[in-house]
């Protein structure tokens, strides 16, 4: 199968998915604390590539990203699709949790949901993690992503 | 039936209901990730109204509202009867979550509530959410709300 | 029994319980949408009294008593069984949920605990709210303590 | 057995383990109303000592543990199995959450995990607290410690 790449949407996975609001608008995000330990563990085993559609929220959602030293780029729902045949569907895992993700999910070579994504997602993963997301969803995922590649070498 | 109008109750059903505060007062509120989706999928076969009482927290309000382009008016719980009576029982579907909302319910074309909503509401409406408010339980009632009109206009 | 106070502790009834910190301290804490509809359909019945015990964070809880147009008073642990002792304990219903509370239970007219509640205080309250603090409990409390109030009037 | 120090880890234990990021980066955590009523229980019968790893955090988990009085340090993930090995595993009890936390659970006296700790900790904690983390999850844990340390006492 060949993974090279593990695609993860954001807001809703590595996040809550929770949007803060003032008078001033959309000012903050909430992350977890286990799953920067579950990229540290794959980061050197496959290409960590963090997407969002939240153009709004996009400063918080990088600072957030540069604290654990990945890479985050703005990719709409439009564009997902697209982003991902381009990197190619068979060399990729992919874990999103919304309505529009679901579509995605059969072309992957892998495709996780945490817990408390919309069911759709639940429908259409291949592995749904025991944790919610922004409670150690990645960590999940990313533990099982790391079996899976083990074998793989093995093989 | 010939649903026209969706109108929507932000705290509790939108927001997660939870108030924000600081020592200068109520700053802050809490939305999810999945709702705008919802909006998206039905805001060109039905007309979206956005309502709140809390006049308190109107401007925080009125960001979340804004930036997923729909309108929002400040009803209070004594005119929220008449406001709805006004635009047509019949021709309106209704979400809300709390003691006073439940009252509305049994006059409306449709009532939701969100699966955390007071008892009252859970008892009164036609349509109770898998999700809790602000964690998706307005794009619940609108993937409901299109299948019922998609089904109406085949008629 | 004649109850003529309803003492409400605020952290962890009214409010989650949640402290909020910033690198300033603490700055913020959460409230629920329901419970000030509560505190409406009894305060002409009953002498709504807050107390808590954090004059760290009294600033913060004194808005949020404020915007519902109640009594708040500073009132420590060590001083609570005196503050209701003093009122009265035959003619006071207590609502609370922390360790120290579950003492104070056993002497008052009616004690309530959040279903969160420490479990010493679900062991020794008269009635635990089906909501969670902050999510409705003190609503619970008060339709729970109106229809206590009106058979006592009707007998 | 003579316990002399009770090692707690901050983040996911005494707080909720939730990261509130703005676009200036990581601004709150997130602390529960019961955790301070259980070190004041245990304080003068064991040393308490919080460790941290998050350096990026650090002055909002000191303003916490001030608020507490008792003493913080930064200990990191690489650091901690050492750290606890020079005050002595067997004189140490553990509370932690985390992946790398599961190590060193089997070293020490006691090991408390909360609840909703990652998987790998509720497998080798002695005691898995009632209560998740920032909810109670410490409180639990100090009652249950002070009841070892009465009994080790009377023999």
């Amino acid at each position: 199968m060949n993974i090279k790449n593990f695609v993860i949407d954001v807001d809703g996975v590595l996040s809550t998915g929770q949007f803060f609001y003032t008078s001033e608008g959309k000012v903050m995000k909430v992350f977890g604390p286990h799953d920067s330990d579950g990229i540290k563990l794959i980061k050197n085993i496959v290409q960590i590539r963090f997407i969002t559609a939240d153009w709004r929220g996009f400063d918080i959602t990088k600072k957030r990203i540069d604290d654990m030293n990945c890479p985050l780029e703005l990719v709409s729902e439009e564009q997902r699709f697209g982003y991902i045949e381009d990197i190619g569907f068979e060399h990729t895992a992919f874990m999103g949790d919304g309505y529009f993700d679901a579509k995605i999910m059969p072309h992957v070579a892998w495709a996780f949901a945490p817990k408390n994504a919309r069911k759709e997602c639940l429908d259409a993963a291949d592995y749904v993690t025991p944790s919610r997301a922004g409670e150690g969803a990645v960590m999940d995922a990313c533990l099982f992503l790391k079996k899976v590649l083990e074998n793989e070498s093995e093989n």
